[in-house]
């Protein structure tokens, strides 16, 4: 049998533009784990693996105009967003190149014996060590950022556990174009190329996460998809942590308050989130509560203006395009749901933006408007008129669980005055991240970041942006009893690495 | 249908001893998990959990005398053990407390909008929040620390979850009774019983690891319950962490040179390690990797000499004494398998210790002597005579995932000269703990402490011991842009609670 030909296709035309490579077989996509897996032993130390992501960090940076080319030519995002996209992955790397070197992930944990507990303690030094290869599955709508060389990528290599990738079949030559410029950074460190394995192929990712060598797996992609994965991943003889990011609606309440202070502002300011990306990211925000009053009025009005102004868009593919007008229709037909302005169709290839609107009523108890409680990739959003309060949050109690939950109050309300906390508060069980008086799209890389939440937004209580995104691929491991001179340096008293640890219970920075 | 009675059984006699309760219903486990859930605003505060688990300790303290006599009635455990076990889980919930006030668990992580990094980072702060109402599935062999009072519950009230408990069928009136004496130390904080919720029967387990109030669970058990229980949280519709603590053969190596410095010293610590307890530990040597030279035999017969100098021992049930003695049968029919010491029944009611050794060189390939690869719960273990190092690594090399790996080394050897610091590198992958010159019973309360190893040690990454067993209840939130009036005081700038944090990017205790 032939092997499966994976092409390039240009979104814009819905047209092959060249075959990339053939899906891997199961032989190949176990000798690519065994590469990998014979390459950790290169990423032991820490110093080389600080290097080879700042280096990974410049050749990206180098090959910044083919890059990006590449990618626009297979996702129709264009240069700005790409560029843009780009940066943010080298900056990534970077960050967690400093991350290696501080050095606070390993967990550093020292006690030194006390007869004078209960039980004795013994000597005891912890830290975490890297749980092996990794697999990462790439996403459509980032192909820097959740890709090949994305933060699930980077925070691997940090980690010290090399990386196998299954490519997004939406950008299949960009794949191999990054993959290509890792592996030469790789080089500049003496890291073999195993370091990073990419295979394509749907069958090649089921073969990947049933590998016996793989010991962790990251995702970013559909509810159906992710979920089927972590099934696989879970049904091991060896089951392995699975940290996928699955899909989210991303609410937004706006009070009243809100509503009669600054309606217009965030009409527009959530026109301008729920259409960034023509509505392809995982945090667009997908269900509005808005009062059903006069200042709710001026709110729609605003959106529906800046939404009708909004021009037609690619989408990454001609599936996704396909599913996102019947994820309209579908929506656009239940009882009581209106379509102040229509999404669908644009040209051939294009999709043109809108809105649904809908009595929250309808949506607080179970029935067939839970439709409406389901992301729907693509620029279009849900707006739940409400009533009063009760209902708003009647209708947030339904939810599964988000990436993001935000809240848009008056400036006295954001004070301190009124419900202002109540809120922030009753939003927190339904997200990872909890924002007042901003739009959920933009995921920053900082320290404090956490991108996850409540399932079926993660399947793991992790983050894939973020400094802790690293901790998803580690261990730890305690040594009881071994004598100074059989200790690796993080772990000895003098702390010749220079490490944030607990020491005697102590916390030493 | 009448409900199915909950018998307590003397394991000495192997009688009925009175009738607990009975085992729960659908309905009961439900509402256990409800009153659970309805208990966690009670412990949001951390001084009142704190306060709460120092509360539990004092109260279990006040009730030993009680407690030690019916769980000796239950286990056959003896009172001395008991009476440590005790003090230990009293020890455990104080240090917890100790864990909430200080605070670092909660992982805080402050950053500052700032406008040069890409893409620009807005007002971000994280912290940790508890997951939800945490199933507890005691374990038979620690009716203290790993059962109502232990560990799980202990890190998960201090992370402030409500905790259901599964008891175990072999400590019915002891689960009772302990849970009555947290109870009211909950009372004395105005914690609503529900906090501690407690259901009987194999049924109810399944229902509570199904419940969709339950938001994560913790298990100290057998590989066979373990992962039925496992795949049972990972085929809900919202899948949930499970943290399972499943088996484990707890490998240990000694050097020619060890054999020969003080082989004597090294069969009498073993011989008292594996039957410590009627061997009844999850971290029991199960498998010695002793070199087949003059050395190894001076080790053999002291564990010889001390093994056959140990008394019968009553085990936690009969159902565990027949598996005990159905499996040391069937491994000592395997060919070359010889019993020095033989296993088997002492009394009625009671087994005797013994030993097995088998040459290393039948290990080191997929064949019927696998089945000495697997744990034998109770006083017995395999001695893999090796007549090379590349032989007994060859065995290393194929044992699943343990809790505990060790090597006995020389002086020299520990003393760095030789392979000693080589031979810890290579156990590391192989379990959680890694001990020189130590046995791997006796599991200390410590910061520093990991119980956990690679699958089928443990189910996830974590630890059910330490200071660290904490962080299996929480998860990660950020607020993005909230104004410091709508802030928890654990994310305000000024640090009102004194907490240990990550503050722009630079670490604070």
């Amino acid at each position: 049998m032939a092997a499966a030909p994976v092409w390039s296709v240009d979104p814009r035309t819905g047209k092959q533009r060249e075959q990339v490579a053939v899906e891997a077989t199961a032989q190949e996509v176990d000798a690519a784990v065994r590469d990998a897996h014979a390459a950790r032993e290169a990423l032991t130390d820490r110093t080389v693996r600080a290097a080879f992501l700042r280096s990974a960090a410049d050749e990206l940076e180098a090959a910044r105009d083919r890059l990006v080319e590449a990618a626009d030519a297979e996702t129709a995002l264009g240069p700005v967003r790409l560029t843009g996209e780009l940066a943010r992955t080298c900056y990534q790397l970077r960050a967690f190149a400093g991350i290696v070197e501080e050095g606070d992930f390993l967990g550093v944990v020292i006690d030194h014996p006390d007869d004078t507990a209960t039980p004795p303690i013994p000597d005891l030094r912890r830290y975490k060590v890297p749980l092996g290869v990794v697999a990462v599955y790439s996403a459509s709508n980032f192909p820097f950022a959740f890709s090949v060389a994305g933060g699930d990528t980077a925070s691997a290599l940090a980690a010290g556990c090399p990386v196998v990738v299954k490519a997004h079949p939406d950008h299949p030559a960009l794949s191999e174009l990054v993959a290509k410029v890792i592996r030469r950074a790789a080089a500049r460190h003496d890291v073999p190329d195993g370091v990073l394995g990419l295979v394509h192929g749907f069958d090649a990712g089921i073969e990947l996460i049933r590998h016996p060598l793989v010991a962790a797996a990251g995702f970013t992609g559909s509810v159906r998809g992710g979920r089927a994965l972590f099934d696989e991943a879970a049904a091991r003889p060896v089951p392995i942590p699975f940290h996928g990011e699955l899909g989210s609606l991303n609410p937004v309440l706006v009070t009243e308050a809100a509503a009669a202070e600054r309606g217009e502002a965030i009409g527009a300011g959530l026109a301008g989130s729920m259409t960034l990306g023509v509505g392809q990211f995982c945090v667009k925000p997908g269900l509005v509560l808005a009062p059903a009053s006069a200042a709710g009025d001026a709110l729609l009005k605003s959106l529906t203006d800046a939404v009708s102004d909004t021009g037609p868009g690619v989408l990454l593919d001609h599936r996704m395009r396909d599913n996102f007008l019947a994820g309209v229709t579908e929506r656009a037909q239940l009882p009581d749901v209106e379509s102040p302005v229509t999404a669908g169709a644009g040209g051939e290839h294009t999709v043109s933006a809108g809105f649904l609107t809908v009595p929250a009523e309808r949506l607080t108890r179970e029935g067939a408007h839970d439709l409406l409680l389901e992301e729907c990739f693509g620029p279009v959003t849900v707006i739940a008129r409400y009533t009063d309060e009760a209902e708003a949050r009647a209708v947030l109690s339904r939810l599964p669980g988000n990436l993001t939950a935000t809240v848009h109050l008056s400036s006295e309300e954001a004070a301190g005055q009124g419900r202002g906390a109540e809120l922030v508060r009753e939003l927190t069980p339904l997200a990872g991240r909890v924002l007042v008086n901003g739009w959920p799209t933009g995921v920053a890389v900082a320290p404090a970041q956490h991108h996850g939440g409540p399932y079926p937004a993660t399947t793991s209580t992790s983050t894939s942006v973020g400094g802790t995104a690293i901790e998803r691929w580690l261990r730890p491991v305690v040594y009881q009893g071994a004598p100074e001179a059989l200790l690796p340096p993080e772990l000895k008293d003098d702390n010749p690495l220079g490490l944030p640890r607990r020491f005697n219970g102590r916390l030493e920075r």
